[in-house]
């Protein structure tokens, strides 16, 4: 091959990021090499900053940058309520509203039969074990209507129910299948005020 | 903002990519979260070993790892024939199709009146200077087929009158209006083997 052998391997470590074939890669090597040093320098020191000290907060199991995150840290924090999601994606678009001030807990996945994930592969043991105490009044499961989302609502919810807490879940104010990420956020709000208490 | 500063600074970062806006690269950030960190130091020094190591071919002016390219030194290509090119991507893109064995030379662009490009903005007084001399033969002029490649064509046409060498351009068996790395190969190859002496 002809290509200059630190623009194909430039090219070729750009193709782990997900959409990004050979065409688009090579696109970017050509974008680099116009860029200034310090841009490319930023960009390759973000890359290992970001994969050396992101962390998963031990509380909640979000992405953070200490070990306890600046929600469960935060004391304006409403602590009587605690909304399940699947990700850390979907915590950072309901803040994004701007019209939930409790807490959160990230299960890190959906139960999906199909792919050989159970209950045990999610973080959901920590769930009844540590953040369910006698403060929280309300459990809000925000997880994304599909299938495995309801499945997983509904694991939830048999979980939950030796608790003396209100278990709801958004309304379906919000179309089915799909990510709730990609929503507007007056359609999520709108679900949100909606929300159905189930048991 | 509640997103992690890490995981901020990245995705600021990488929106510096041609395409990339707030939400590619917060995609591409949560895929990096779940990249192996090997790959990742391996993309951020690939990413500040290219920006450093990258040259310019002195003679030809393509994208080289060294100061001279593989093509200009290799003393099996045809040092009869010299083929004119906008940019590196054209050198690697008719190198692929295996078609030509000269050698070639990069422009940097091309005239532009619209755009402030003149001649002296190009790499061309470098051409009749240092690269036309007795033993090429043939001149193949393979700009694309816009009003600017035309233009600047012309312009190289003039420019090698007085010298003893055929000049000639790509046929137009290519669509006008493309950019010539996005062609089919059978179909630039088709337009090479046309290709038709123009002084």
């Amino acid at each position: 091959m002809i290509l200059p052998k630190s623009f194909e391997h430039l090219m070729n470590s750009l193709t782990i990021l997900p959409g990004v074939g050979e065409k688009t890669a090579e696109r970017f090597v050509y974008s680099i090499y116009n860029n200034d040093i310090q841009e490319i320098e930023n960009l390759s020191e973000a890359l290992i900053n970001f994969k050396k000290n992101i962390k998963i907060c031990e509380t909640c199991g979000c992405l953070s940058d200490e070990n306890i995150c600046n929600i469960c840290l935060n004391e304006k924090r409403d602590k009587t309520t605690l909304c399940i999601v699947e990700d850390s994606k979907s915590v950072f678009f309901i803040e994004k509203t701007g019209k939930y001030n409790g807490l959160y807990h990230v299960i890190n996945g959906l139960i999906s039969p199909i792919d050989g994930i159970g209950p045990e592969d999610l973080n959901v043991s920590n769930l009844v074990s540590n953040r369910i105490n006698n403060e929280i009044k309300e459990v809000i499961i925000a997880l994304n209507p599909t299938i495995e989302g309801e499945v997983t609502s509904l694991y939830i919810q048999k979980l939950l129910e030796k608790y003396n807490v209100k278990v709801s879940r958004l309304s379906y104010g919000i179309p089915m299948g799909t990510d709730i990420e990609y929503l507007d956020p007056i359609m999520i709000t709108k679900a949100w005020e909606d929300r159905k208490v189930i048991s």
